[in-house]
Parts: C-alpha cells; sequence; structure tokens
C-alpha cells in the first residue's frame, strides 16, 4: 500500500503545507519515523520530535504553529489524534478484508447460508441450518455450531466455538479462542448432598459492533428461548467470563478477567475494570463505573455511581477507608496512648474522691 | 419432538386436570407461555401468571389451589421445578445425543479403540492407544494426545485439549476450549537467578460425573504416574485454574476464574464461590464454603466452615470486621474526640495538684 | 525406555553404589518405588523410606550416610534433587521430541519456509510468509497467521493461535489454547458515549526460553512496528492476560490469573503470584516481588520491593495494617472502654469546678 502525501490528506480532509507528492507507505510514531512513513502530532509533549524526525508527513492539528525548522510536509486537520486514528483503522481494515475465499478442507453442515465475499479458513466448521451474512471473515478451526446466525461483515478469529442456536450480529469481532454458548452453571442440589446439572437450552445473543476478547466465556440462559444478551457496541475484553441470562448494555466496555454472575442486568455506557467481581442477580445503573479488582455485592440505582473495593462501597467512602486502613497501626498507637494517660490520669481522679 | 399432554404427564409420574390429548412441543417460562408450549409453577410469586398464560399445559405442585379461572390444562406433581427440570433434560439429552456418526476428516492415531454410538466431529484428532467408550460425543476440532482413556457418554465440546496419558470417567462434561493436562508451573531456580522448568510428567484423571467449564485449565502432576484428580461429580466452571498435583473432593463445586495453587487437597461437598485464590500445599475440610474472591492462605480442619475476605477468615470474623473498615473514618473521629476531650481534661487535672 | 543403573550413573556424573547392571525404566517418588524404578532422596525427611523402598535405584546427595541396611543401588551426586530433575528432563523431552513429521491434512500457506525435523500435528494451519525452525513441534489445530517468525526448539501445543506479525523465539513453550497477538483493548470514546476500537497494528515478540501457560493471551501492540514483548526466559502460567505494548523482563515469572494492563514495562527476574493486577503504564524494578491477589497501583522504582494487597503496599506495611483489620473489633471495643470512662471520669472533674 503506497500513497501520495496529497492522497491521504484528501482522505483525511486535511490542509497540506510542503511538497505533496511524495509518496508514504508506512505509519509510524513521530519519535520513530523514518522516509517513507506518516505520523502525527497531538501531544505537545512530543513537539521537539517534529524537528528531528525522519517522516516524510506529519499530521497536526489546526492552529500549531511550529517553532523552529522541520523537514516533514505537514497535513492539517481539526483533530492529528482522530484523523492518525482514521489512517489506522483503513490500514486495518486493508488487512482484515483481504481475506476472502474457501480454504478446503472446510466442514459445512445442510441447509447452511453462506453470504458473499466470505473467508472460510482451512478446518472452520458450521453446523446445520446457519446464516452466514456477506463478507464475515470466519478464521482457520473456528466452530459454529447449527442454527446459528452472523451478520455481515463480522469477524471470527482462529478457534472461537460458537454453540447451537446462538445469534452474533453485523459488524462484531471475536477474538481467538472466545467462547459463546456454553452450558451455564446451574446444578440443582440432590438430597445426598450431591449437584445435578440443570440443562441449559437458551442461547447467546450478540448485538451489532459487539467485541469480544480471546479466551472469554459467555453462557447461554438457561431456558429455551431465553437468552444471555450482549447488546450494541459493548466492548469485553479478553479472559471475561459471562454468566447465563445476563444482559450487558449498549456501550458497555468490561476490562480482561472481570466476570458477571447469573442473571445479572448490566446498564448502557457502564464501565468495568480488569477483575472485577459482580455477584448474581443484580441491576447495575446505566453509566456505572466499577474499578479493578472491586466486587460488587449490591444492585446501583443511580446513574454514574462509582464503586471501588471488595466488597465495594462508593469510591469516595472506599478511599477513605482504604487509607484510614494504611494507618491502622498508628491509629491503633494513637488508642494505646490515651489508654496510657487515662490511665495515669484516672489515678489523681481516684485520689480526689 | 412433540408430544400429547398425556404422554408428558406419564413421563413425569404427574395427574392430568384439563384436556389430555393437546400436542405440545416447546418450553417456556409461565410469563412468556404461548399455545404449544408446556410451562410450570414452582414459586408462587408467579401464580399471577397461571391465571393469564396462554400455555397449552403448567405443572403445579400437589396440594397447590387455584384461586381463578384458568385455561391450562396442569400436570399435578410431588414437586413442580424437579419435574420441569426433568423435562429440560430429557430435551437437552435429545439434543446432545443426536449427534453421531464421523464427520471426516478426522485424524485417528494408531491402535486406538473407539466405542459404540461416538461422534467425532470434523477435524478432531485423536492420539496412538487411546480408548474412547460408548456414545462419546467428540465435538468438531477436540484434540486427544496418546494413551488417554475417556468413559461412557462423556461430551468433550469444541476445542477441547487433553494432553497424553489423561484419564477421563463415564457421564463426564467438558466445554469448549477446556485445557486438560498442561504442564504445571514448576520451576527450579538457578544459580544466576533464571529458571529452569521441571518437567511435568504426570496427568490428571477425572473421575465419572465430572463437569468441566469452558477455557478451564488443569494441569497435570509432576511426577510420572501421579495424577492431578477432580473426584467424582465436581463441577469446575468457566476459566477456573488447577494447578499440578491438586485433588478436588467428591462433589464440590467451584464457580468461575478461582484458581487453585499446586498440591493442594479440596474435600468432598465443598462451595468455592467465583474468583476465589487458594494458596499452595492446603488442605480444606470437606463441606468448606469459600465466598467470592477470597484468598485462602491456611488449611482447614473442622468441616462446613465458612470463610470470606482476602487474606480470609472465618465468615463471621471477616464481616465484622468488613463493617468496621467502612466505619473506620467514624471510629477515627471518635478516637480524635477523645484525644481532644482528654486534652482539655488534663489542664484541670493538672491544676489540681 | 529401559537403562542400567550404570547408564544412569554416567549421565549424572554420579558414583554407584552397589549393583550397577540391574535394568530401570521408570520413575517414581521414593515412597511409591517398586522393582524397575529409580528414586531420589533429597529432603531427609523422607529418609525413612530408603529402609523401605523397592525402587531399584535411588539418588542420593554426596555426604548423606544411611543408618540403616537399605536394599536399593545408591547415585552418589552433587544435589540429588538436580540430578533427579535431569533425568525428569530427559524422559520429558524423550517424548516431546519424537514427535516429527506431518500428519496430513495441515494447511500451509504461500512462501512458508519450514525447517528440519519439524513436527506438524494433524488440521495445523500456517499462513503465508511464515519462517519456521528447525525441530519445531506443531501440535494439531494449531493456527499461525502471516509473516510470523518461530525460533529452533519451539514447541507450540494444540490449539495455540498466533496471529499475523507475531515472533516467537527458540527453545519456547507454548502451552494448549494460548492466544499471541489477539487485538489490544483500545477504544476511542465517541461524542454520543459509545465507543470506537483503535485499529491495533503491532505485534507480540516472545524471546528464547519463553514459557506460555494453557490459555493465556497476549495482546499486541497498538501501533504498526511496536511490540508487546516477553524477554528472554520468561515464564508465564495458565490464564494469563497481557495487554497491548507491555513488556515483561527476563527470566519473569508470573502464576496463574494475573493481568498486566496496558503499557506496564516489568523488570528483570520479578516474581509475580496468581491473581494479581497490575494498572496501566507502571514501571516495575528488576527483583520486584508481588503476592497473590494484589492490585498494582503505582510504579516501583527500588528492585526488590516485594508489595502485597489490594491497593498494594510493601509487603510488612501490609502485614501490619491487615492484622490491625482483623482486630478492629477488638480496637473499636478499646475505643468504646475509653468513652465510657471518660464519660464517668469527666463528672466528678466537672464537679470539681
Amino acid at each position: 500500500m503506497e500513497f501520495t502525501i496529497a492522497q491521504v490528506a484528501q482522505l483525511l480532509g486535511g490542509e497540506v503545507k510542503g511538497p505533496a507528492d511524495q509518496k508514504v507507505s508506512r505509519l509510524a510514531k513521530i519519535e520513530e519515523g523514518t522516509q517513507g512513513a506518516i505520523s502525527f502530532l497531538s501531544n505537545l509533549k512530543y513537539e521537539h520530535y517534529l524537528y528531528t524526525t525522519a517522516a516524510s508527513a506529519v499530521i497536526v492539528s489546526k492552529g500549531f504553529e511550529p517553532k523552529k525548522a522541520y523537514t516533514p510536509t505537514l497535513i492539517v486537520v481539526d483533530n492529528a489524534y482522530t484523523a492518525f486514528t482514521r489512517l489506522l483503522e483503513v490500514y486495518h481494515n486493508a488487512l482484515s478484508f483481504r481475506k476472502s475465499g474457501i480454504e478446503e478442507p472446510v466442514h459445512r453442515g445442510q441447509d447452511t447460508e453462506i453470504g458473499e465475499g466470505v473467508y472460510l479458513g482451512a478446518f472452520a466448521s458450521i453446523g446445520d441450518h446457519c446464516r452466514i451474512g456477506k463478507n464475515v471473515k470466519i478464521y482457520s478451526q473456528v466452530y459454529i455450531g447449527d442454527n446459528v446466525v452472523i451478520g455481515d461483515n463480522t469477524i471470527l478469529y482462529s478457534g472461537v466455538k460458537v454453540y447451537d442456536n446462538c445469534r452474533i450480529g453485523a459488524n462484531c469481532t471475536l477474538h481467538a479462542n472466545a467462547v459463546i454458548g456454553s452450558d451455564g452453571f446451574g446444578f440443582a442440589p440432590q438430597t445426598d448432598g450431591s449437584y445435578k446439572s440443570i440443562p441449559q437450552l437458551g442461547n447467546v445473543v450478540l448485538e451489532d459492533y459487539v467485541s469480544i476478547g480471546a479466551n472469554t466465556t459467555i453462557d447461554c440462559a438457561t431456558m429455551p428461548e431465553d437468552s444471555t444478551i450482549i447488546r450494541e457496541g459493548a466492548k469485553l475484553d479478553n479472559l471475561i467470563q459471562i454468566a447465563h441470562n445476563v444482559e450487558i448494555g449498549r456501550h458497555t466496555v468490561m476490562a480482561a478477567q472481570s466476570g458477571v454472575s447469573g442473571s445479572c442486568k448490566i446498564g448502557d455506557y457502564c464501565m468495568i475494570g480488569g477483575q472485577v467481581g459482580i455477584s448474581g442477580h443484580l441491576h447495575l445503573a446505566d453509566h456505572t463505573i466499577i474499578t479493578a479488582q472491586s466486587g460488587i455485592s449490591k444492585s446501583i440505582e443511580k446513574p454514574g455511581t462509582i464503586l471501588s473495593g471488595s466488597p465495594a462501597a462508593e469510591n469516595r467512602e472506599n478511599l477513605k477507608s482504604q487509607v484510614l486502613v494504611r494507618r491502622l497501626p498508628e491509629l491503633e498507637k494513637r488508642v494505646r496512648e490515651l489508654e496510657k494517660i487515662l490511665k495515669e490520669l484516672s489515678l489523681p481522679a481516684n485520689s480526689i474522691q
């Protein structure tokens, strides 16, 4: 992939300052820019690199005024960071969507429809009665059970496993070895103290623009025709556990290794840190923020609540307690001091009586 | 699958109240029941749905007396919930066990015996000298190493990996991408401060009726002829880590993302919450209960102990401490108050002398 | 595999005390030794087994003097444990490296070079423009993307997934279902409160002698030509999350289920316990030690620092606080007692005035 600086500027709707016909073929950080590379300057902490970089072009934001001589051509845009992200995206899509066609052998079940432009990697397996949309990329060794529906442009990286009856929206990304639709952890205690598995017969629904991290697991709902649901635009990082009958709201983001217990309903636009645990049957309001390693054991009704700690409390309360936990040796010493003073003090007090 | 209400009642040993010849083909929650569906009423909180549901049949417990008019046929059983679970199970088994035969290509090593009724999904790989029991379901892309034994009726979902020499009992379920028999984490420190891997040559044994969640990992024992053992009926959820030489007792259940360090011996009938960590070489008595996110660093000798916190203590002690942690700002204020009073008080006291 | 005791002694550079021509074919713990087995005695707690074991040979350390009659032949070496580990290693390598050749079908892309002695398990898939070194073992259902380089003698167990452009050194071991190079968790907030994925275009570099546990995930760097790096000799256990742009130092070991957030730089020779979380953009000095379940939110400059707790503090400080947390009910009682005394005491004090 090689473009002129003028072509890149046109794509970004930017204005060129300097020679526009030079070829660029790579993206690079400004401190690592070499000839043929295009870079960007957003954080002015890095401004000094502009005067030494060998990058051929640098994207800058409107209003930026260089203070010294520099060699790259500048592309002036509204927001340099956003514009550069746009380039990354063009580059990424060019890579992702170059895959197409079928690498035999693959396994395709009966009555399964596969859309135009689909990529099927070697040793992928698709069950019966599936509907696979246009331009879906199914990498090598992906498994798709029976009666599965996948929307257009969705990417399933190598080793993703989708159980029977699940529904995956359009423009989703599922990273390697993610598991969608495994049996929930439901067991009925028996009179002898052992447990019997409760069959799990529901499915998982991922709406559009959902992102699922590598090795993340999402259990199916218990009852037939019920669903564990990940709503539109939600982003789940790696190694996350979503239990049966959970609902994750729209545009909620969850960092790695967090776990949500059965039947929770997490609101829209929530931000959940890494290694967070959420107990079963809770409801969290929209815009709830949970810091890393917190343990949530109560529902949250007020939107925008910030929680931390295990067990969690409102972040400000938790921070106050945590500071005092660190100062407990000092507090204990103060109490000891008081006891000592009081012991001494009580002697003359008693002698008065 | 379509049955008459009479057939369902017969299967459940229940008594029919109402028309018995109607056909039912689906299971549904009572609030979502439509014609052709069979539902159940166990928790009387949902009783009002009985009077509005369009389900064709509703399973109720003996002694239940409707208070209003209703349309479904009733099937009266000893315990409505248990009976419905039985239906779920029948339905689930009908789905799971419908798979059979071999979807070529599969890889089969030398001297490997495969029982009757086995399902081998496409791209499954089985090594040399294995013994696979009757009716075992090996889904697509499962890997089974050499010298592996698998008992009758066990299900290995897509992407499960079983290392050489492991033994898996009958009637087990292993969910997608679970790993059985990976090398334990053993390293011998070298004089230069680096580490050398200690080879791990033992195996993993899963007894009968064991359930292993998606993406859970169970390491093999260190020494040849030693085993990491998961005893009969134990249920492990998703993303759990079981280290080398661990033994998990009979009918113990562990929730998602918990980890057990090397050489631990966990008793029978224990209940371990999500995201729990257990340090190495500990013994936990039978019926130990551990709440979510706890960190266990001491052995437990008394059966039925309930633990919580990190580091964990007996649950009641931990709860008392946790309540006081939340009230630390208040306690600190009380101490400050005492210091103030004592300072004031000590002045006249001194003036007396 | 069968050897004489003399042959084993020669391999270990040890001296034989007793008959040297007997055959040994198995390794066993001294308490489980039977005829034909070779065992070792390192911890003298186990010395009594020497006098009862039926093992054919026992490895002992120089200077050890038996106190009673015993039957096995002794092999005297500098360090019995190290010598036995050496035998385990020989045994392990004999097993691991016996695999060779290609189990068809496999998928090989264009312009991909495969070294001598490589094992390719059934249904493995290797992309275009890859360079696979000598004696590399690629088990069944491994996926290797495009432009991947793998050094000599590296083992990738079944189900490992390596994304495009990653570089894996020589003598590495990657356990089943590990994921190398998945997209980092980077999202740009949009004006409507939703998030847009920031394309991740860098790669992952594993240097030589790196060990990666089962189901562990390592995200690629964000920028093209940037890398997430695991340095030489580092050992990562199962179910670990390494985020984008992280660097893990040489010979650092991390226990299971720990997570490192984006752009962290962990020093050399660090020891990180299980279920530890490390916040983004931190630097940890060499030889940092972190106990299990800790949460690290600050950089550590002093080498050899020991950290514990969540949020973490220096281990000694944290232990002091933790002890006092457990004693909070007692401390609260002491404060209550003081309040009571002071209340009583203040009455006569007031009456004096």
